[in-house]
């Protein structure tokens, strides 16, 4: 049989890096990961969970509603605390419609809620436009789907709006602005470059999409993915696009309680305006019925009682610390050569080389990374396949998340001596 | 703006049927439903699962793999102990590799499963053959994506080897074969008939379909969903198409513990052959990186603890008892013009009237059932758009599976009370 009966779908679908990343630190097991995007184990909210779970189940009446089919946009409970959240921290007034809970849909991880909007908008051939660097799994959604990305410049304060203008007036130009159906940006402490786009930005960027819709003959979303939101440690919260005025009605918002609380279980959400909202909870429905009760209740539990709170400002404190620890060995260790942005708030830290020292998977920086036992995630992989410029390969992401204080500054100091013997070996 | 943005999937996704049916049953607090796919309320395992998760979380050490990230494969243990139970329900040695944890994926209930095997087989246009009539909620699937249904007739023992061989024909006449990528049975106790395929007819349909794979230019293969497997209460086992021999590489097998455990964790799997293993793995890594870790834990220190065992037999033996009280209703309050297929497992009968008596959304006999508080599934909506037939439009889908005993009694009574006005009206 020559043929295989596999879709254009499953046909495209490729090993995701992350997993060749994954197997490469599992089968060295001296290997430092600076790779993965893991929380904090040592915080993980053991104990917590296991009183929550008791709660929910305590009484075996209160406790069925866990156990039992839900429905698919999630528990009302949930629903409800989380679309208040979000408002409060956009400074919402309470009848503002666009935090209200019957636009909210609970999804398994934010991740899901990302592959649903594209589903539910994007068609083979359409066009998304992305960061440049972007989150790379989102990257692999849009290329096993035969979505085309197009990358918008970034700087320290989020996208760069000449650039977004300028790249929907190319589309424009060439007919392609008709693909276009959002601008997808990580909004807080953006996986992998820490960049917080400024609500200024948020504002600009909803104000220039809308220009280009009447071009596009249809409207032209932003989907904000808020998953490093909570994890802040320093400086102010932005407001989330939802609350720039008159164009709630063209924001999708992903959030997720897998940062903030435990990636394991799996919850996360999203505010979707009609018709995205309709198609998506229909897909949800298709999907699964609806997101796993009991991790549901357990996180309405952990907000109801206050162990939420508790335990985001615990995990703050501590992604802070980790974060110094890891730009104080960057500072120590590290060549002049490499610059970086100091995070105020998620898991990573970027760091730039000059263009001319390659950092991706086929270089010698990270065949000779690899064989010292130390793992980063190569630059290129955050990029988009975008005609308009080649890919920029000589960045890294490196997370502080998941390794311990004695891993983190130990990994350092084995990469800023690759990297120095590197520098001065091309000085030859 | 006159144009949305949404793609065709978005535009195409329906209102589900199911969530018309539960508006008005909530409606309606009065209402009976005998339409919800609810598992026993009474039965749910609240507190086994308050004390597994004790289990789980016991250690602060141990408890952490629950609130991490895991593989999208799912966790070790519980595809080591699924696929060791598949393989000795079916008899199989340990040596047989069709019931490798390799091949298997944890998944959000067996639906998603459903899901990403049609994503990664079925193109738009193409073509998946069906039992007329089938489960509703995978029609929607098939609808939403633009795939095709082909419908085969059901017998007391499976789909119609006959008709299976003339529907292959057919669409190998009409060149149409190149676009069927597999035939999916619900085999275990369907949703919506309550039959079971037997052994033999799964080798003779696995049988028939690679008589045409060099037809199709592609192999075609069974998609077995097993989600009623565990639900016996008559009868023995029967073995499933993983075991004919020569043909595990074209069988796909879903599973699920939501209906014999707890619907609500939302913890299935499946067991796939490559090259849909790989490209199935893919995608779910796209959809949410993994099934939620909790809920896994959960059921995999259920069945090993043995607790997962005791619970399905007591399961087994209520559902058996409710079986018998609906049927006996049946037998009391139904006209003689009404029959069924007795059910061996499961958690419905599907009643039969004469062809003149519609029992659509739209009939009277529906309509004036709804006006007595009284809820069934509609046949019609368990048939797919097929043009080589007409939908039969005069059967119900009755469930026995959530309400209790006093419920069914009422429902069946009153349900009862309106065919007899309808038929004795129609004979006049």
């Amino acid at each position: 049989m020559k043929h295989v009966a596999l879709s254009r779908l499953g046909r495209r679908s490729e090993p995701p890096a992350i997993s060749w990343l994954m197997e490469v630190a599992l089968s060295r097991p001296q290997m430092i990961s600076l790779a993965a995007g893991f929380t904090d184990n040592e915080t993980l909210p053991v104990t917590d969970a296991r009183e929550l779970v008791d709660e929910v189940l305590k009484s075996r009446k209160n406790g069925r509603p866990s156990l039992q089919y839900g429905m698919p946009a999630g528990d009302p409970r949930l629903r409800t605390l989380t679309a208040r959240d979000c408002r409060l921290k956009d400074g919402a007034p309470a009848e503002n419609k666009a935090y209200s809970a019957d636009r909210m849909i609970i999804t398994n991880g934010s991740q899901q809620m990302l592959y649903m909007v594209t589903e539910a908008l994007c068609d083979e051939g359409d066009i998304v436009l992305v960061e440049d660097p972007t989150y790379f799994v989102y990257l692999s959604i849009l290329q096993s789907r035969g979505v085309r990305g197009r990358g918008v410049r970034l700087a320290e304060d989020g996208i760069e709006l000449e650039h977004l203008a300028a790249v929907l007036e190319r589309l424009k130009k060439s007919g392609e602005i008709r693909r276009v159906k959002f601008l997808y940006l990580v909004s807080y402490y953006q996986n992998p470059t820490s960049v917080t786009t400024s609500f200024a930005k948020k504002a600009g960027a909803l104000k220039l999409l809308k220009q280009y819709e009447r071009a596009a003959g249809h409207p032209i979303y932003l989907l904000e993915d808020a998953a490093y939101r909570e994890l802040r440690f320093r400086g102010a919260d932005e407001k989330s696009a939802l609350a720039v005025k008159g164009h709630a009605n063209r924001v999708i918002y992903a959030g997720t309680y897998s940062k903030p609380f435990a990636t394991g279980l799996r919850v996360g959400f999203g505010i979707l305006p009609e018709p995205v909202y309709t198609a998506a909870i229909r897909i949800k429905g298709n999907h699964d019925f609806g997101t796993s009760n009991l991790p549901q209740q357990l996180v309405a539990h952990a907000i109801g009682s206050g162990r939420y709170e508790r335990h985001l400002t615990e995990l703050q404190r501590r992604y802070a610390h980790k974060a110094r620890v890891m730009e104080a060995a960057m500072k120590r260790y590290f060549p002049a050569e490499a610059g970086w942005w100091v995070p105020r708030g998620g898991l990573y830290i970027w760091a730039r080389l000059p263009k001319t020292m390659r950092s991706g998977m086929k270089s010698k920086l990270f065949q000779t990374a690899i064989g010292r036992d130390i793992l980063y995630v190569p630059g290129e992989l955050c990029y988009v396949d975008d005609p308009a410029r080649r890919k920029p390969d000589h960045e890294m992401r490196l997370s502080f998340g998941g390794g311990t204080e004695a891993n983190i500054q130990a990994g350092i100091e084995r990469l800023g001596s690759v990297l120095r013997k590197m520098f001065k070996a091309a000085k030859r």
